[in-house]
């Protein structure tokens, strides 16, 4: 319902002294054609990241941290129903410390940012920046936990973390500080723990795929692609538009090997002194990644509704003579949505057109739009523009709350369709390391039976391009088949390169 | 109500093979007897913080982060009423850009941990843990802002920061990495500013009276106590039981000093290019410190309802033969109590006794306690139970939920009025600095004229035994009088020592 009077009014430009930064024009490039530069831009130009002038560091801008806020809301909500408690640990592990778990060290040591110095004083011992927090949490955990009593110990942290890499960074993909949680349990039996493992990575597979409608493939990491220290490690795995697999979230059974670094133990109901089991999980900002990976398109972010920090923006369009009445309508719309729980902004700037606008709010992946002009007021309607589809409907004005929330649920279920089918038809199923390599030059994943192996996997990597397992399935029905490289029993993983 | 049969059960000890370890046994000093000594019982017995192997740093507990998190929640949604959005920005910053403004650069070098390698890799620059993120953020304010339209530009940032004092360690008080909100603003105008500046310091002073109940007196920082790289610096202060001013929250106008020092710059409305002017603010876990210390008693913490974690303990007085009818009754109160918005446990572990559970509680500053015997049940009544004053009031069981729930607001409204009583009975007018010493000398806060000098605040540093100014008033009445060390034209300021 765009009257050509409006798509004047939308024509004219801001003044060339105040015209609008570099930042709110456009994508240059499509999304299937330079995906890695499609990224960079909509990262930039949706105003999510900017770089820093500490390498490999990046700022959040408000639109992502707004976005993390909404994760970490949704994250923490399930984690305290399981009972779990918010901590904050120091950022600092001495060295000494951080080096009592053997193959915990190997793993982190390469990627640790060292503070050596206070103002003028060296430092009698190094301190790590905690790449994780195993370390310095387990260190109390042994001073806290004397009896059966004080289990499970179920225990989260919001924090930073850093892991000092020296591959290409990438804006929330790969960057030398990151935010996450890391949660870190005690539990009197290995039964306990492999619950929690469980619970967890459940926990995950529901933000990923309800709420930030990424469609994943959850399984057990192999001995070579498992958390450095763990018995075993669970994760679930997202397939990107370029054929890359995106670890979403990662949930660890570490055994009792931590507990018996750190002299963690308990006295039992039995009365007899006892060695605990323990996990650790984490979900970090790197799924704002997946998120604008997944759902982007040519003009920029799309966000699902669930995770959208504006869920419905209301563009009305503003002329001189009927700005108060279509202002008062807008202002209306909005008051109804916020009843219905949604987040909801007025877009009344009057220094941009409203194609300005539309552009914008499309950049920045807002799932809808309302636009409201004169002719839609006369006409008692309102245009809803659909972010993913580009799809208008027009709806009565008495409708247009309703219509809205409706049309937000369709939003978010059609993106989460639209991933699952992408995941079904990323997957190539493989006979033998030959069809494996042939699936990952397909800039597929891989489907196929592996024993598991570090050996193996490493024929895998060498033959296939440097892909790797991403994951082996728990699911009992698919467990039998023979290994495409030794032939020994393996069950279905899937191979693929990854982030 | 508590009857004799139930008394034996209280004095039962659970048994010596599982006996609740140190942390839940009271404490052994008195408050006014030995208050260094009685703050560290209470952090640790209450199950509040603990200390780690990184010298000076702290883990901060559950039940003292959830205060915080409560803290966060009240701050953060005052300040986006202002319109004011979160962010994150990294924890490093180069030493070529920490320096670049050159009194901030002096006022923190003292305290920067540097880190200065990265795996096996020695850096090329060292890079500064922030004690602070001006430096860091204003170089991306400097590429973020270009015409008016870009102001006002409203940032906080949740995160940890690190000052490597070397001064003896406190839990929340003094500690090298704590948590805090840093708000960083920019204006077109001095005014603008300034009025942001208020506007937080009304928000930290809403924060500390309303929600920790502890009465504060805010004003200006003299010169030689302002922010490093201040124009000015606003704060809001409170005195400790010892006599000691506790410094709560600070605003700061920044003026132009870092816009020239990062080359920040607008083209303004009247097609001008202009320098803005810029504010930053900070409330830190430190109040938890404050909050600790100015309600605590013999029995342990105690914590105004606002912004305890648990506001009220439903205990259970448990037999064998009624077990389940309390039980039933106890769950009933604890929703009736959720429905009014009220946070509410019901501690019906069997391995604890009831005398057991009401002295952890009060040691855990749980501002109400209902207790519930089957006589109760016999009598439709239960027990509330003060943790403030420890009055206990019977009150009939259909209406506990209202009577609990008032309860709580006289007890917020009581642990205010105490800390605005002992403020203003810990001030101490002084008309010379003979005077203001010995005001200090008797653990006052002395109440003189001064003129806000460094060189009169030496003075006063020297004579009265290290204390210095806290705050002038902002208050207009209050601005007249000579300077008590050099007579020159001075505002009514507080001197004290302090944390």
């Amino acid at each position: 319902m765009t009257t050509s009077k409006e798509k004047t009014a939308a024509k004219t430009a801001p003044g060339k002294d105040d015209s609008p930064d570099k930042k709110t024009t456009g994508l240059t490039v499509k999304k299937p054609e330079d995906f890695s530069e499609w990224y960079t831009q909509v990262v930039q130009k949706a105003d999510l990241a900017d770089y820093t002038s500490v390498s490999g560091c990046m700022v959040f801008k408000p639109y992502s941290y707004a976005i993390w806020e909404k994760i970490q809301q949704l994250l923490d909500a399930k984690f305290k129903q399981l009972g779990v408690k918010n901590a904050y640990f120091p950022l600092f592990i001495p060295e000494s410390l951080f080096k009592k778990e053997a193959e915990h060290v190997e793993g982190f040591t390469p990627e640790v940012a060292w503070v050596t110095h206070a103002g003028d004083t060296k430092l009698d011992e190094r301190l790590a920046i905690r790449p994780t927090s195993e370390t310095i949490m387990y260190e109390s955990f042994s001073k806290w936990i004397r009896s059966w009593r004080d289990l499970p110990m179920l225990i989260n942290q919001w924090c930073n973390v850093v892991r000092w890499e020296f591959k290409y960074p990438k804006p929330f993909i790969r960057t030398r500080e990151f935010l996450w949680q890391e949660g870190h349990t005690v539990h009197e039996t290995a039964k306990q723990a492999d619950d929690m493992v469980m619970a967890i990575l459940n926990i995950y597979n529901e933000i990923a795929e309800q709420s930030l409608a990424i469609a994943v493939q959850s399984g057990r990491k192999s001995e070579q692609e498992k958390f450095a220290g763990a018995l075993y490690t669970t994760t679930i795995e997202a397939l990107m538009p370029d054929g890359k697999a995106l670890q979403m979230g990662t949930s660890h059974q570490l055994g009792q090997n931590f507990a018996k670094a750190f002299g963690i133990s308990f006295l039992g109901k039995d009365g007899k002194h006892q060695m605990p089991w323990q996990t650790s999980w984490g979900m970090s900002t790197r799924v704002i990644g997946a998120l604008i990976m997944a759902h982007g398109d040519d003009k920029g972010l799309v966000l699902p509704p669930n995770i959208a920090p504006v869920q419905v923006v209301i563009v009305p369009i503003l002329f001189e003579d009927s700005k108060k009445e279509v202002l008062a309508v807008a202002e209306k719309i909005k008051q109804q949505l916020q009843k219905e729980n949604v987040t909801v902004e007025v877009d009344d700037r009057e220094t941009y057109t409203a194609g300005w606008k539309f552009n914008e709010w499309e950049l920045k992946g807002v799932p809808l739009r309302i636009e409201l002009g004169p002719r839609d007021l006369q006409g008692k309607q309102a245009v809803l523009f659909r972010r993913d589809t580009a799809a208008k409907e027009t709806v009565k004005l008495d409708g247009v709350a309703a219509a809205a929330k409706k049309m937000l649920g369709e939003i978010q279920q059609s993106l989460y369709n639209k991933s699952r089918q992408q995941l079904e038809n990323g997957i190539a199923p493989a006979k033998s390391v030959t069809e494996v390599a042939a699936a990952v030059k397909n800039k597929k994943l891989a489907k196929a039976y592996f024993c598991g192996s570090a050996k193996c996997e490493a024929e895998v990597k060498e033959k296939a391009d440097g892909a790797n397992s991403r994951c082996m399935t728990l699911d009992d029905e698919e467990k039998k088949g023979k290994c495409v490289v030794c032939g020994k029993e393996g069950v279905v993983t899937y191979f693929g390169k990854s982030y």
